[in-house]
């Protein structure tokens, strides 16, 4: 195989973990520049393919490139553009074979869920019918940890962590105040679709009947007279309660918890999430006073308190996907195989992208303690490894050193194409 | 003066350091056995000492008081409990003195806010009254930074240092995604009658023009219409707009923005804090797509990230408590004092209780840009200090090691008190 350009592009929601990626891309390609010229990345995702918006990686320093390690968020921009169906619009997909022709690039990363997975895979196909074939390699990224074949997804493990000190240190707060304040607090973390997030707050116990009390996942319906019943048990027991609430919670029929408030008097949609919406029915109920929180994007983007293993394994399959390409593979994505809970082993394995695609990886229902409001000592077993390590940035004047690219875009070649 | 033992209460709302403070005050009590005999700790604070529930800090083992050091919220209770006016609950004083006379108690260690300062030096003018003389020292803690006389208060910069690494992820998160995602993102930060807290979020900024880019404090009044054009004008220069907001932005007539939306279709007062209200705002003005977080909790007991200055400053006002009483001080509290900007430099100061008590230390106006939105770099000197250098807990399986006591009480002498 002759020597050719790379494209990496970001895409979706990003991660404290998702630049740690990019740097083993980085890395790794340059260690190789007989095989591969320059790496193009795409700026603000696919989207900078389709639009002819390449970032001249080359033009960026050997400590920028070694700063992305520990620098949060997605570095030349991300996006959520999911191409069609090849059916639905083949033009996007033949533009992309046009940019890639153009700018000699025949090796093509693309770092997100399973969407891009499914995009990488087709683009491959497309590939080779049009006589243009491009090493295609998914990179797996999501803080929802909802991808298939692989034991975690990097971004997951920093968010688990985040929750999990975060639920430990508000507690200890709830704790000290309770016989005079506060009795329940309340977290509202991510995770629409899976509770993995949510579950991770049970890494914040250290004994039986610590906090969080009680967990509320997507996975189990949403019972409003169950769940302050169980309230008022622990505030009874404890003098205080912890709630992590995924804001994916909902009731049997599928309507969100945070949804259920309806509208206020000025005909908005209430505003608050799911946290404030269950702390005032504990409130309405038992009267207890309560304090809540929502996360939101400082948990997916927390660096600060990343995972060691989240980061290792983020370098690890950025840099995997290189060699993977430079070893002939094609149309597979790097994956995270677990070799051993205690001591925690891992190594990088292969998933067909064909196999990756469009499949969502639950929680097994073996995670779930059997009242539906905790984690059973097998779930936490899976989650503990992703949590451990700190991964330390670099500070100045007390906060984190990032890196800032150039992000300098290569001259275009073709026409403007309407995204 | 004869040997005595010691009474310590934390008061108010916890933070991230006041365990540190405590852990000042053990270690040096502990190393002046010939003057101090035991350190009683109230539990869940001045509560503790009217219903005669006295923690024995004797039995807690050397490492464990070490070990508060690094670890948040109040290890014996806290509570928000005003005493009231002498005049109006001279019961309550009195109680004080039986039960500090019961258990020779002769200094008293009082760790909180202005009430605690006030109730400090009501205590100890009370005792003289009654020939019973106690050594009355206050020991500043807020994360409100409101206290006078003292260059910070012991809390503050912790959390300071939580808002401006948050602010610093989560801008970069948005920056990275606002092409095709959230264009607005808002964070609302803790500080009901000063805007202390929010303002560091400036020290986020690194280069004119960054994230945060627009402030919102309550020494400022809310201008709907002002703020949603400087949002606008930032989204369209920027791209997106990050907005920090006190929980106590408030409008001309002292209505707290938060709660200016009404009540939901219910008749319940609207869940949200500032956060969601003011996005909802530029929602239903501009159409931006916004995400926001409500720290809550989460930033006063975030002892993982907590500022190396904040903990050093709160362990030796603790330390200086204990040594002001041996040195036969009476009704002070110890002070930071500040010498240098830079390099920072501070010194240990005092400063008597009478003049301490219910003084609210407002934001200087030198410290608030001309429009209203942002912090001056007059204000950017004062504050980059009090967050700089990090002092990370240890962990264990990839959470914070906190320490918990066991917290034994002392046999009651008394008869039973009704607070």
């Amino acid at each position: 195989m002759p020597k050719a350009n790379a494209f990496y592009a970001q895409s979706g929601g990003v991660t404290a973990v998702i630049n740690a990626t990019a740097c083993g891309v980085l890395e790794t390609a340059r260690a190789h520049r007989d095989r591969i010229g320059k790496v193009y990345a795409g700026r603000n995702g696919i989207i900078g393919a389709l639009t002819e918006e390449l970032i001249d990686t080359s033009r960026e320093s050997r400590s920028a490139i070694a700063g992305l390690r520990s620098t949060p968020s997605g570095a030349f921009g991300s996006c959520r553009y999911k191409l069609k169906s090849f059916e639905e619009n083949e033009r996007e997909y033949r533009r992309l074979i046009d940019v890639f022709k153009a700018h000699d690039i025949r090796f093509f990363f693309y770092n997100g869920g399973g969407d891009s997975q499914d995009t990488a895979n087709k683009v491959s196909q497309l590939g080779d019918q049009l006589g243009f074939p491009l090493t295609c390699i998914g990179i797996p990224k999501t803080v929802d940890n909802d991808l298939p074949l692989t034991d975690t997804c990097p971004g997951f493990g920093s968010v688990a962590k985040y929750v999990a000190v975060s639920t430990r240190e508000a507690a200890l707060d709830v704790a000290s105040m309770c016989e005079t304040s506060t009795k329940v607090f309340v977290l509202e973390v991510m995770g629409r679709h899976a509770g993995w997030i949510a579950a991770a707050g049970a890494l914040a116990q250290e004994a039986p009947g610590d906090a969080p009390h009680i967990i509320l996942l997507p996975e189990v319906p949403f019972e409003k007279a169950k769940f302050l019943r169980k309230v008022k048990d622990v505030v009874t027991a404890k003098g205080y309660c912890v709630v992590v609430v995924s804001e994916g919670a909902q009731y049997r029929n599928g309507t969100f918890v945070a949804d259920a408030g309806g509208k206020d008097a000025f005909g908005h949609t209430q505003l608050g999430g799911v946290a404030p919406t269950i702390a005032q029915m504990i409130k309405d109920r038992h009267g207890y006073k309560y304090h809540w929180a929502v996360a939101d994007y400082l948990q997916r983007a927390a660096r600060h308190i990343a995972s060691k293993t989240d980061v290792d394994q983020a370098y690890a399959v950025g840099r995997a996907a290189v060699e993977f390409a430079l070893a002939g593979k094609d149309k597979v994505m790097p994956t995270i195989v677990r070799t051993s809970d205690s001591p925690y082993r891992w190594k990088i394995g292969a998933a067909k992208l064909s196999r990756v695609a469009n499949v969502e990886r639950k929680m097994p229902k073996s995670y779930i303690t059997k009242d539906g409001f905790g984690i059973t000592a097998k779930g936490k077993r899976y989650l503990a490894p992703l949590i451990a390590g700190e991964d330390y940035p670099a500070f100045r004047n007390g906060v984190p050193q990032y890196v800032r690219l150039k992000n300098e875009l290569v001259k275009k070649k073709l026409k403007p194409f309407k995204v």
